[in-house]
């Protein structure tokens, strides 16, 4: 009897911890994801191995994992693959150079299951982006850039949405945005009500020179950007798209993971 | 003339940048180590190859990578490759169980240049420790352990120390302490006046039954203890000891050393 409360005991333990483990994890880290990115030299089993293990449940999905004009049943065999623990929630970012690459994208993304695409849309499609969001019910999220030849900003990506209706918003790439000589937390502030989607990674000098470092070696103020998240009450994805060590990324991205974590644990 | 200036601009940006994410580093993550436990199933470049990529620079030696009775060529040939940003600071945690093993450990601990032991002593032998502690100038640190056969807790390694000179301290393994019913942040505040070194990792229950988790998975109030170590003015090193997952460790030590950091960075 004694044996059996014991055990009764230790297994509501654990129950208790677990809870308040993953409670602290889903409120404080936000929802944390992996862009497809950081796994563009490997295939899909790769990034859908390295989020179970780093306990990561939202993911994007790329072309180079996934063809957009992939038949139906591999689209649906790689969501088979995520499972329940991991969510393709979008699919990009994504060139959208003209209608048919816009019906494909969204065809796509439909079967999927994900609700988002991020995207660099030429702009004289964006009637037409949003006509098919609406369609849809699927975002679209514009991703601001710091190198050619897809050269535009966080404020042109805004200037861009902000008079259109609710689908239409942006991705902000808080490296892009440092690297491209802005203030990542100061354009956060700014366009938050329009962002549906953030890539954080860090970056050693705020220029166009700057490389994608390990999470907080670089300086990037993470602690700064999670207090400005915090205060507008995000409730979109944060993805890592870490860039450094293509070939081998697996050991900066769990430090990366880490990192976040770590700073949002106050 | 003017692309001068701009390497020139470059160039300084970089080292402002550089020198204040160290500066960063070094002053808020406190010294970061590693525990050569980690690497306990694999040689000493795999521990001093994971060191360098991870950007650490403390580590402790063990018997498994470079037995105690070494003959002086081999220790300092791991020293050589230690090189210059690979401080070994400590030997252990290493058990000592009669006068002959005390002055082995203390050779050995001189010739590495390292000058802390981190030791499971047995009590009778502490005059005698203490006494080589004296000649030597090496510190001596008590861990605290929770599984037998070495079953002492923080409170009974302060015991034995605070009444002996300022050589003799504790190594507070935090988890240890946690999964023996204690509460490490306490604990630290307790008895911090002795504390020359800490093990720092995270368990997912607080009893004998808990196991280690990547940091921040856990139950451990980390950013509660950094506070703690904060307020005390903590100038001593805290190696992480990762015990999850031995026969590939690498990917959970990088998610609980980016934590260690993303802690650190308030």
């Amino acid at each position: 009897m004694k044996k059996t409360k014991l055990a009764l005991l230790i297994a509501c333990t654990i129950m208790i911890a677990s809870t308040a483990a993953a409670q602290k994890q889903e409120t404080d880290s936000f929802k944390l994801g992996m862009a497809a990115y950081c796994f563009r030299r490997f295939d899909a089993d790769h990034l859908l191995d390295a989020v179970k293990k780093l306990d990561i449940n939202y993911i994007t999905v790329k072309e180079f994992h996934l063809p957009l004009e992939s038949p139906d049943a591999d689209i649906y065999a790689f969501r088979a693959k995520c499972g329940h623990s991991v969510i393709p929630y979008a699919v990009g970012p994504i060139f959208m150079r003209d209608n048919a690459s816009v019906d494909q994208t969204f065809e796509f993304t439909k079967k999927m299951g994900a609700k988002m695409i991020i995207a660099f849309p030429q702009y004289e499609l964006l009637d037409y982006i949003e006509a098919k969001a609406n369609e849809y019910g699927i975002r679209v999220a514009l991703h601001n850039h710091a190198d050619q030849p897809i050269l535009f900003s966080a404020t042109e990506a805004w200037e861009h949405v902000r008079d259109r209706g609710p689908m239409m918003g942006m991705c902000l790439d808080i490296a892009m945005d440092y690297r491209a000589g802005f203030d990542p937390i100061a354009d956060y502030e700014r366009y938050h009500s329009r962002v549906f989607d953030i890539h954080i990674k860090d970056v050693d000098v705020p220029s166009k020179e700057g490389w994608t470092v390990e999470m907080g070696r670089g300086t990037i103020d993470i602690p700064a950007f999670v207090k400005a998240l915090r205060r507008t009450g995000y409730d979109g994805v944060c993805s890592l798209e870490y860039e450094k060590d293509m070939d081998d990324p697996l050991l900066g991205i769990a430090e990366s993971i880490g990192y976040w974590r770590g700073v949002c644990a106050w």
